[in-house]
């Protein structure tokens, strides 16, 4: 069955889908959600169904199809494509087993998760295997079998010498700790590629952040060089292709804020097993307001994070943080940026907390590779002697340095209602409020922190800043800020 | 936020979109999913968000809407709407519960149900919805409150008369009842306004099957007047909003083909409710390769039909029947509607099995009036003395008579490969070679069994003949017959 591509112009950014006019589909008796094998020359590629009752968007005999398919097909306007049937795939069916509560071996995660990065599954079926292992749970081997199935389908890397790396759980504003503790574990002369992310539901994320200072959107070759040549990176992850199924899951996690342990767990070590890293360092942060709320939760997690790691040939040490508070003073990608460089200066004014949770866990990597015995003492003079920054401004030189960026000019002061103490400080209400001013696109948008849990605060002394780069979004913060400021004062 | 209207030209058939670029998205703080208020004049509606990565498609300024939004905001291509940025609606937080396990109430099913009927969740959400309550389970007082919130979310309709109903549970091909049951039933006095379905996984619904004889897509006024005329209508439901939302979930249920117990009463009951049934029978075929495979699993569905039933003033009856293999001679519209029409003509012909079994609902609901001492008598001499005939006639005239449609002219004979007895005839495989003939949209295509389980059969004598109206789909369904009769002699 030939038709005409009609190049409708548009990237969904989701799944392949190919529109055809409702008297083909009739005729060929395909409804919405089937499936469709499209073949130009030797290139083919699934895509879901969907249907045009006009005629002026897709005319009998033309086939509509989205950029990420023209693309994947080398085929442009109005040349012609094969279209064949074809059956849902097998992947359906351990889906389904999924959702009826069945364990799946590796051969049927294998074949999920192949289809999910090739964009053969749809999002109501993607859905269904995120409820499915969210609700019945991924037992340890699932989560290894998982972790290893996002390995095989996605792209590896490997670098000289031995590579060490760390992974912050996310839920804590401001905990830039991976741009400290990298120039210092290179500098000690180790391996440290981080493929970090950018921020789905934070204020910044590593990759935002590092962006102020340097490129982050490079190239598999280019981040090669880097590292050869500084022994580190911190670049953004989602321009490589390691485990590109976690990408694709998150996408339908999000609408429900749905963040399944196993998914969590397999996510992560997918990625440091795809960089070849033999010693991780995890760091749970726990708190009122972070994803992991109490000790059971954590403990649990942990568990389960050494188990794969030990299952997949990685040495991996766990440690639960406090996460009752944002770390550091400022929150939003440029604001984050400079609480980092103070720490590397050696800036008296530095944030001590940002200061001592990257060190302590610079201290704990360096250890795990069995040479050093007093790792605190040596990351404490790699910092200070100004190795460290010596080493950022070499990777930040070797990624490409950017611009500076400029911190918002729109400013409001916060200020408190009483005096007292902090006793509180609640991690989501400072993310919204961050993020309705205009983090993380915006960089120069966020909130210096003027006090942390246990500060004392005169009545009217201003607890934070506000930074948005527009009068509008400035607004939308202060607004908010005045519904809840985020802060407990007793 | 003012934006000029771009007319995309597309009907998705699912939730509301509005496109627009990406520079928008990115000044706007806007992501895929995201949700956004579109007013035009004193109309508004929710659109989920979907992002142009090309200036082509949607430049910037321009808000792509599709077909559904532009009907319901009365606007058109250029013209200026408002838009402003939403939050998620209320009943995605009772989505995540039913998620964790958590039991729902009226009101909170409610919500879900106006937003799924106002096109205000994703696909998405609507998945994680199903996907809880298919894994969790709706209890009793659930099952009764979405049953209700169903009905409150749509139309009722009330007629004249004691009003009775049937529903069958789907899974046997052929189980043709009510377009014999119905007859008899106006024939004796009462009302039946059956509101069927068309065919979502089976040969034919019985909308599919009446539309060979008559029209049956009539708006509310018309199945009014035709009831009012012959106490009687055989339409399809989908044309009149009863239980809106359930036709949208299925929309989500399809694609794993989930069949969840509690959705399954609530969406039968919602539909008799809106149509003011007083009595129901509910026939429930078990079978291997029915819906429900075993006594435990039918008598529990049959509890919770009683109890619902009870609950919401209906008399409902629930018969488990015999659904081991097909019922009547042909699969297929245009085959059905001819057993059906050999059964109401007293044919010696007609199907024995169909014609048993609608007279047996058909006394059922007779005795269920408290009218009848001997339904069966009664229902018998309705259909023998040529009354149900008549009636049908009736029926069909008030509904608009079809032109009438012709067997596919293509065919081929499916042969036993030995002598024997037949011994099992499976459901599923008769069903897939079926649609794969062309049925249910080509009315002419399917097949017309010879045999059924226990009959003797010959070595190449025939057991069923194929029918299509295309070479192509014939040869189709031959392939798949060849890999899988559907037969298993013995």
């Amino acid at each position: 069955m030939r038709f005409l591509v009609k190049d409708m112009d548009i990237a969904t950014g989701s799944s392949f889908v190919a529109i055809i006019n409702h008297y083909d589909a009739e005729r060929l008796d395909l409804h919405v959600g089937d499936r469709i094998l499209v073949s130009y020359n030797s290139r083919q590629i699934t895509c879901i169904v969907d249907i045009s009752e006009s005629h002026k968007a897709v005319p009998p005999g033309k086939l509509g199809l989205f950029e990420e398919v023209l693309d994947k097909l080398h085929v442009r306007d109005k040349q012609a494509v094969k279209i064949e049937l074809t059956t849902k795939p097998e992947s359906i069916k351990h889906i389904r087993d999924k959702l009826d509560g069945r364990t799946l071996g590796y051969a049927e995660l294998l074949h999920i998760t192949d289809d999910i990065t090739n964009d053969r599954l749809s999002n109501i079926e993607k859905t269904y295997f995120i409820a499915g292992s969210y609700i019945h749970g991924l037992n340890l081997q699932e989560i290894i079998d998982l972790t290893k199935a996002m390995v095989q389908t996605g792209k590896r890397l490997k670098f000289p010498g031995l590579t060490l790396d760390k992974h912050s759980i996310g839920g804590v504003p401001g905990n830039r700790t991976t741009m400290i503790i990298t120039p210092i574990i290179a500098a000690a002369g180790f391996t440290i590629a981080k493929t970090s992310s950018r921020a789905i539901t934070s204020p910044a994320g590593t990759a935002d952040t590092m962006e102020c200072l340097a490129k982050v959107d490079l190239s598999e070759v280019k981040i090669k060089k880097v590292v050869k040549k500084t022994r580190a990176c911190i670049v953004h992850g989602g321009a490589v292709s390691l485990a590109p199924a976690d990408d694709k899951i998150i996408t339908v996690e999000h609408p429900l804020s749905i963040d399944a342990e196993g998914q969590l767990v397999a996510s992560v070590m997918a990625k440091k097993y795809s960089i070849s890293s033999k010693h991780v360092l995890i760091d749970i942060p726990m708190g009122k307001t972070t994803k992991v709320n109490n000790y059971k939760q954590a403990r649990k997690l942990k568990k389960i994070f050494k188990k794969v790691g030990k299952k997949l040939g990685m040495k991996v040490k766990v440690i639960i943080t406090d996460g009752s508070q944002p770390i550091g003073k400022g929150i939003g990608p440029l604001l984050e940026a400079e609480d980092v460089m103070a720490v590397l200066r050696n800036d008296p004014l530095a944030p001590a907390d940002l200061k001592e949770k990257s060190l302590m866990m610079a201290s704990l990597l360096l250890e795990m590779t069995g040479k050093y015995r007093n790792g605190k003492k040596a990351a404490w003079e790699i910092l200070e002697s100004g190795l460290a920054l010596k080493k950022m401004n070499q990777i930040i030189q070797a990624q490409g340095k950017q611009k500076p960026f400029e911190l918002g000019q729109y400013r409001y002061p916060v200020r408190s209602g009483k005096k007292g103490l902090v006793a509180e400080i609640d991690n989501l209400a400072i993310t919204r409020i961050a993020r309705m001013a205009g983090t993380p696109l915006d960089k120069g948008a966020g909130l210096y922190l003027n006090k942390h849990v246990g500060d004392k605060v005169l009545n009217r002394e201003t607890l934070y800043t506000l930074y948005a780069e527009s009068e509008f979004k400035l607004n939308s913060a202060v607004a908010l800020a005045r519904k809840s400021k985020g802060y407990v004062i007793r």
